[in-house]
């Protein structure tokens, strides 16, 4: 008889839970426009104009037996600590058996978050949603930052192991890097259903969405809306088709709600939520 | 020498207009977020934005010969009432022999016009262009809301003469009701040619637009914005299409343009009125 | 360690809470602009912009022991049914010795609020802010608006047991109402102090909170913002001198956060809600 | 029964009509943000916010006798064009003995308002509520502009016979100029009421009222907001101290909606309308 | 270590310079918004989201040697001074062997800065990009407007050396002017690539683009969004095709930052101003 | 003839400048909503609605000499290099002998902005405008955040010899050391001018303004709006009643753009550094 403050349906106790869903509402490091903090309750706010049902899956949101676990608390100002609370974290709810999709908060979120995948999912293969390389080795010498996350990355696994989609803004450097070293493949997802083609069904995926490789038409409320980007059905088009593959942990990352006054960006963000979490 | 307050060009008298225009500002059973009551005054102001000429069509809207008769003035929290006011309202349109162009406000005004068209024409034919698919059986015990409005028009006429173009979401019900029982096409207007070519060229049209069957980078301002939609040129590619039907009564729905702060949706509505009008 | 979902600090069970602060997402009457729905989870999102102590009063919320019910699920269309939902409800909170400091919401919802309260304190004194005498007899035909409220209050209570304070906009018929029956104080808060020490200080009292009684400066997030209201500090100050009353209920209403986009009415009712809670 | 497309309750036909309501739709000399053009649709559109009964004057609208004219439709880019087919118009209603109360638009259309006046009322006074002097002498070697329009009709009449109130911005010679020649009252209205006083009772008085004399807090709707002004009540209780002169006609300029997100400018332009229409 | 106030690597000195970046913030003539004035600073703010690299054309902004001129200060409310003084200052920077990339402000401006390329290319070709046919004879009496400014170009170059693309919008007679006698391309880019192929690779080619040639879903902020456009991508492509044709001035106009609350239409604007100086 | 890009007449060059404005973008460590990073570019832009002349001050802008140096490039995520930054080259330009009025950013910002002045001024005394105390001890663990900047100074200077006005919250442990500890003039100004008597006149003194001293009503566009602030005019007349003083250093702080959709608190902003500047 009251209404929930969970993302819709998401109302099954931690025990119960396969799936954790949290908030992660850092945005320390963001270039341009912060704000991502506050994306974790719009979207939760949002979920309610959304049906529990997808006609695309014929599934519904409680099938998937999803915990909200709220949103982490966080110091501002300090990166390396913010770093070290998600990771610890998330190895609790590794620890636990639970599966995460976890909402951001900037980009820099991924790298605590697929740290405590490696230590349980050591072949873990990357797939990247985005608009931005993310390649970058440092930014006026930072080494942490939502333009270098996925350069970090490329540290700890194979930089073959990461597939990246949608690119279409970067430095030199970093189209030659995605080029030579990732599995890059730039401006849209024409060969997206090729590409996955090529990954064991049984590999453990781990999936990062920056809502930015969306087209600022479709996801104006963003840190760095990059023109030129895709359509919204193009997108959920590529989620379902990862219905056969193994996914074992997402995130949905770079909503800016504040520049969004009428909330297009918050509900792609919570509806590409519910067709994701059906692949947990 | 002044500028008029009417719709542009809708400046002909009742009794020479073969159209009417009119508002219908409720928005009492809105799921979400209402505003949909100040659509028809918005649309009257950014219609003058637009060309009277339509380079699509090759008209002008002066050859439509329509009257804008105002707003019905309607009284609040009490939905029975609002439904009775519009369909008597309504019923002394088509005495006098005008065909209607109506703007809501949300969807359900769209139940009393179609029993009004329907004491008229009884063979009447419905085409809904909607993301939703408003074929609940009722909404918290609510039967009459803009979430079951097509189910209950689906008591009065016979499922099959519904025609339901651009539907992505609902409950499992609904979409197990559309596939078994209503002229069902979702997700898009593929089959929209040739869907249409079914209908006889002399049967009776009543069309009703929910704007939200655009995606909502088209249409922001809409109550129940559902990502995934259709573009404007393709929805105006079907609406051209109809040009060799028989339409014989339409409305436009679902407008909130306090959601809408670029006018974008707006006017989108205004130039589909400019166009719909050309249909009657 | 994960932020609550709650308004800030109101983070008792509801056993050991004396207090229950809950939303009545309700605006199906509003004349003007709906949107007092979306009040509840934005104050509770904005209320972690306030500090949990109050230099006014020299107090902590967790002082208070409030446990945050969140928000009353409601049909729409329905409005003898909502505000059966909302008095049954209200009196379960009643019948278990809560206090109640209710979010609406639109000021309707004050009507069954007002009505439980009477089953427990036969005399309560109602003080009333408001821009509007709410004194209507009836709207377009409807008895049980949000501009009837306060007259249909007058019928279960002495007019002269309602104070009024702030009110600068009505029919000639509802000022006139106003003057000869109930205990009426127009146009500021210049004679509050002196008006309200004539309640004695043992005596019941429901306060209700129309935040539209702040000049739309301060509050531009309403569904009728009356310009020539009183400042935000002004009413603050009415709030504290109340400290020396036996406050028994309290409710806040009209709050539309979506005509709001800096979020200062927002704050101001978060911050509001602060002070008024250690009232009770 | 259909809602009236008028300023609410200007709804006299031409001929029984009193008093005539304008607008204005020029901004082609805003220095700053344009945008004026849009105050009259939005000024009649939310006037439905009020009551048509004013409480401070005990009067009602429809005791005004007044008739909604609409807007003048006016050519873009020619400043002189556009001055012409106002004094034209104005001259034409002033000769069919209807008072004008006008809505802009930017400032510069009081010059041929007030011009029309001038040949029926040769020994007219002004009473200008402003923000800024308007007393330039030219701007860019421009002589008509919204920064030069009271330098302009100083040259038509004596610059003592002009009531400057609220200035607090403008050039070192502009400011010397008022305190020299104009009746000069800058930094708000603390010495209005002894300034009128000096008027006689039957002196022909023209009001023109720059809605930016508010402060932004209170109308930051308008191309030029200047901070440090005076609050709405401020203004409304100056405007109800004229109601013992002779104004003959009135002007409302400056109103710019776009920039007034929640409507608090235009709401605040339509009560003062309603004020000041009780004055003619 | 301070931050640019020129677009983001447009800091050649005006000497190295091969290109200048300027200005021309005149909306005068605008006949639904204005604003436009605001574009220039606004675009400049938001180059700083993008990289200074393209990875479509593989070039750095630094390679094109840009110096960013400011913006030109212009009398408001005197349209044709407001022509002499864009025509006089263009002719400086063509004297100076300077190529122009020139941000309006609307689209009248285009006539002074096609006036002085005339004066060193007399065989000049103008593609122009645009939802607008911009061929009025004139509007409402005036020749000089930004409806009528390709109808005034006509009167100096054959029409025939007129490409239009795009065009969805315009009167009767506007459309008959454009499929008799410019090289008139209505409805979108079809039948672009095949339309530039029969301009001499050698030919000097001055390129207008009206943003709103994008459908507002991706460029909301302008004066006259009219549905149905191309998306950003269909826009970039046909840039990118004119890289084999031989560009000499360029200009971006129509952009109203006001419109645009989230900034996806100003950084439309400055990534097509970054690709189109690629090809100057 | 072109428009300068900086702050309206702040175009002297830095060799000939007595005073240097710049802009320190950084909001790294806000607690609430982060943007003030914006700040600089949009008080820049906005400066141009105002008048170069202080009507009371009877002052031009140009009689200060000041030069505008742009904004500091800062990494993104590391507090203490960006401190570092700004504390070097404050103390270059101090060394230079240049005054500065500097342009937050976040509060944060004054700390080595008053670690470089007190370099040169031993006996520094800082006024504090302000709705919070900002001498939180630390904030989850950080000593160097936007709600501790004042806590540190306090440990470089004197307690004593700080004077905090308007504050109106913080925590309980705040308030007493301000009561014992600071010159502590919570909830107004309504001491201001007694309080600042006790300053010898010829003290050096750093003004730091937080703009949320300013009601929200006044200036919502910040990062944490605190309801019961003091009006424009108030403070104004506190920056005029320090002519009489010796001020050596000033930084305007916590201005947030992105939510000040009218404009008015940037403006408000500006205008204050416009008469701030003129007591350097």
């Amino acid at each position: 008889m009251m209404v929930s403050k969970n993302f819709i349906d998401f109302d099954f106790s931690y025990q119960e839970a396969k799936v954790v869903f949290w908030g992660l509402p850092f945005d320390g490091t963001s270039s341009f426009r912060p704000g991502s903090r506050f994306a974790p309750p719009e979207v939760r706010k949002i979920s309610y104009s959304l049906e529990s049902y997808s006609p695309y899956s014929d599934k519904r949101i409680s099938d998937c037996m999803v915990h909200d676990a709220g949103d982490l608390e966080l110091p501002v100002g300090n990166t390396q600590k913010v770093l070290q609370f998600i990771e610890r974290k998330a190895s609790d709810f590794l620890t636990d058996n639970k599966k995460m999709i976890s909402c951001g908060g900037e980009h820099l979120v991924t790298l605590p978050l697929v740290k405590s995948y490696l230590s349980k999912y050591d072949d873990l293969i990357l797939i990247q949603f985005d608009a931005h390389t993310d390649l970058r080795e440092e930014s006026l010498g930072e080494r942490y930052t939502h333009g270098t996350v996925i350069r970090r990355i490329a540290e700890l696994i194979s930089p073959a192991r990461i597939y990246q989609f949608g690119i279409r803004s970067g430095e030199q450097d970093e189209f030659e890097f995605g080029y030579r070293q990732t599995n890059f493949h730039p401006f849209g997802l024409s060969d997206f259903s090729s590409a996955i083609k090529q990954i064991p069904p049984n590999a453990a995926i781990y999936v990062t969405l920056d809502l930015d490789i969306l087209d600022p038409a479709f996801c104006p409320g963003t840190g760095t809306p990059e023109p030129g980007g895709i359509t919204f059905t193009e997108l959920l088009n590529a989620v379902l088709l990862l219905r056969s593959h193994n996914i074992v942990g997402i995130d949905v990352v770079e909503l800016a709600p504040d520049y969004d006054s009428s909330g297009i960006s918050s509900v792609a963000a919570a509806k590409l939520i519910r067709e994701l979490v059906m692949l947990l």
